[in-house]
């Protein structure tokens, strides 16, 4: 490993670069920073810190860049693809105090923040303008970690992903330099897209310390449906068939029958437990979105829909994409002893179906239980499978698992990750699904970090 | 300057690498690629080259990065800011020999194209599959020539730019690499966002050989509005309510009384002489547009607007667009013996009307004859004004306005170009605009493109 580990000469050398209140390199917080949601084994960093500006970022960058010292970001540490594991150590720099919202631009529908604000806070505070930031990837997750995996949701089918609302970051560059890119303007064809380059870089290309965010209207109104399916594969054909109509919803997300099952049991929601689409509309007009559901409605029962529940409250629906958002928990607590793995594939619409059945046939194989749900409306899956923590047999068997259904994405002509990142899990498909451009990702890598401090170990497949 | 210029030898060597009839060294040939629609003065390419494959592209590169020669790739020569005019000579690749339709993937919502394909050619092609692709510059240009400029239009205010349509390319790098970038799935966070960087480089990355593009539904419904103002900032007032009330039309154009007038001599469409809105709303049901017209007429009364036309039927509403497609082409016919400047800047939302009131200033104290016009629902303003060939008088009083109407926009907090990229005529901002990170833009320039053979001349202020 080429990365030097922090002495004490080094830790003295970063403790003055920030007060030393916001340094540890104590065991719990080092421990406390070790790990993601995911199932990726633990490794603590060397140290932590907790930055309060740009500047002594920029500090410890510059620092850490002459040394060879990796430095890795850290927003809530929500992420399920071991994104942000110090898995080479170094220092990790925790964004918790640089959490604040420096400005609501309210006649811009534009706001700026710092990294370590977490995207619901955002919204809380600006619910009296009658603005939000659609995008929602369940968990806690900060501004900076969403940007630096462009993080989607629920909302994502309507609305777009994280790269759709940054228009100006603030960035500092792995030798310290602090550079400012994109403007304020709703478009611009000023020189390349720099914004797009660090939006998804998982902290490989710099780190974010400020963000110029576009915001969007709250919508007026909106209407939630359940419909229930006889299996998986004929709601995910409606799925399809909703999305070619020319319907927009705000939401249209596929759930197993097992997911169906946990939420009844854990959040007492009291559903038929069938193959469950969820679907939500977003509009100005109550007229118009009875139209849309009588739509949705044919084209779930030509599909063989057997309940469709339309127009629930406010409340139920709360309950219910509370209940959504809470799952990858219920299935954690529904699995004491397990490691959950966490699989993300998203493959383009015609091969949605296709996909989900493969999926499926495969938990069947393998004698595990497994948990499907999806983004559908993205022809974006989510599976998850337990395994016993330790159970070799287990582990293998889900790693030849994921193989093959990666590939099988892959060869629908899809993606390996469509929202969780590449983070340590997805490296070995990188050079099956990009090919030769791999080369020239690893090519602005080696220009902007060329000593490769930041974020180690992750993205690129030959990495320590 | 360190190019090399074609002699002889490498005309031969050239003509080799593609059938003779596809290369023309021809004065007719050259001088119908010297220019493109702008204002910027004409400079012949040595020699002009129709390929038909990405590997014909392929030799031609790699023949002209080993021998310095300067390539610029030619869509239908539609642009407005000198973008492929050869200034540093070399050879122009025109792409009108590679505009196939190669695959219609109606079920995925996608079309895969060669760079050559007029867009228009391409919605034509798709009619009768329910879906479209929505950017519109108006001109007829072609699909690489819009993803080389990120190019948008009337639309973008509802459906985005080309940069939003853009799924996956295929890439000829200056040293003859062919590169396929992007993917076919909906959504994907694997790897870092290629796609974007070439989206707006305006050929100076790479050469675009093949395209997958987005489609969407074609909107069941439309509607459009024409109100009028008495002022050209109440009109520019009016815009930014409509925006600011989460209605979302279609398009929002705002055109001052100087482009009606030449709209009733030239295209006959008895307009009230005024500042003018054109709105368009499109939606899959009449009772919803007929609100979001309530809301919109109730907005421009508000600020003043003295008729308020709605419901206009598809004939006088594609009537009223081709007119404002055709606009720069009047201006042009209405001032024999003129050179136009072509300005477009665009601003935050809340400084549109600022900078339009000030757009409108320098004109009238300029003495000139000046058109505002602009989408305004995205704070893009253009500005064309007509000054006499050869008076040199005309021309510095419109390069010191050109100079104080951009700096206005850039201290609104805008860019110096909303849509038709930063060619020649922009280069001179792009420190004003982007700063340090300018250094960024030029060392992925250097890195992609050591030798600069890549559309000489653009982009950087420093370049030849």
């Amino acid at each position: 490993m080429p990365f030097t580990r922090l002495d004490e000469k080094h830790k003295r050398s970063i403790r003055k670069l920030i007060s030393p209140d916001r340094f540890s390199d104590g065991e719990s917080h080092c421990n406390l920073h070790a790990r993601d949601q995911s199932f990726h084994p633990p490794c603590p960093p060397d140290a932590v810190v907790w930055p309060k500006t740009a500047e002594e970022v920029s500090q410890i960058l510059a620092y850490a860049n002459t040394h060879g010292i990796p430095i890795v970001g850290w927003g809530s540490g929500s992420s399920l693809e071991g994104n942000p594991i110090p898995v080479c150590g170094g220092v990790i720099l925790d964004f918790s105090e640089m959490n604040q919202i420096l400005d609501i631009r309210e006649a811009d529908f534009q706001v700026v923040v710092q990294p370590g604000l977490v995207y619901q806070d955002l919204n809380h505070a600006l619910r009296h303008t009658g603005l939000f930031f659609p995008p929602d990837p369940g968990a806690r997750a900060t501004i900076g970690g969403m940007i630096a995996n462009n993080a989607s949701g629920t909302r994502t089918v309507y609305y777009g992903s994280t790269k759709d609302y940054v228009l100006r970051l603030k960035v500092v560059m792995a030798n310290g330099d602090i550079v400012e890119i994109g403007g304020r303007s709703a478009k611009s064809s000023s020189g390349y897209n720099l914004n797009q380059l660090f939006i998804g870089s998982e902290g490989t290309l710099g780190i974010i310390v400020e963000a110029t965010l576009r915001l969007t209207g709250t919508p007026e109104d909106f209407s939630a449906v359940i419909a229930t399916f006889p299996s998986v594969e004929s709601a995910g054909k409606a799925v399809f068939e909703i999305r070619r109509s020319g319907l927009s919803p705000a939401a249209l997300e596929l759930l197993g029958p097992e997911c169906i099952e946990l939420f009844n049991i854990q959040a007492d929601l009291g559903l038929t437990v069938s193959p469950t689409l969820f679907i939500e509309f977003h509009g100005a007009s109550k007229a118009y979105m009875a139209e849309m559901i009588d739509i949705c409605r044919m084209i779930c029962e030509e599909n063989g829909s057997e309940q469709f529940e339309a127009g629930l409250g406010r409340q139920e629906r709360d309950r219910l994409f509370e209940a959504r958002h809470d799952l990858g928990e219920m299935i954690v607590r529904n699995h004491p002893g397990c490691a959950i793995l966490v699989m993300d594939v998203a493959v383009p619409p015609s091969a949605y179906p296709e996909m989900i059945g493969f999926a499926r046939r495969e938990i069947a194989k393998s004698g595990l239980t497994g948990y499907v749900f999806s983004h559908a409306g993205d022809g974006n899956l989510h599976l998850n499978i337990a395994g016993e923590t330790g159970n070799t047999d287990h582990w293998q068997v889900i790693d030849a698992m994921v193989l093959r259904i990666v590939n099988n994405a892959l060869s629908l002509g899809g993606t390996a990750t469509g929202e969780h990142g590449v983070g340590i899990g997805k490296r070995k498909f990188m050079e099956a699904e990009h090919g030769r451009s791999l080369e020239l990702m690893k090519r602005i890598k080696n220009l902007f970090d060329p000593k490769g401090i930041l974020n180690p170990g992750k993205i690129f497949p030959e990495d320590p």
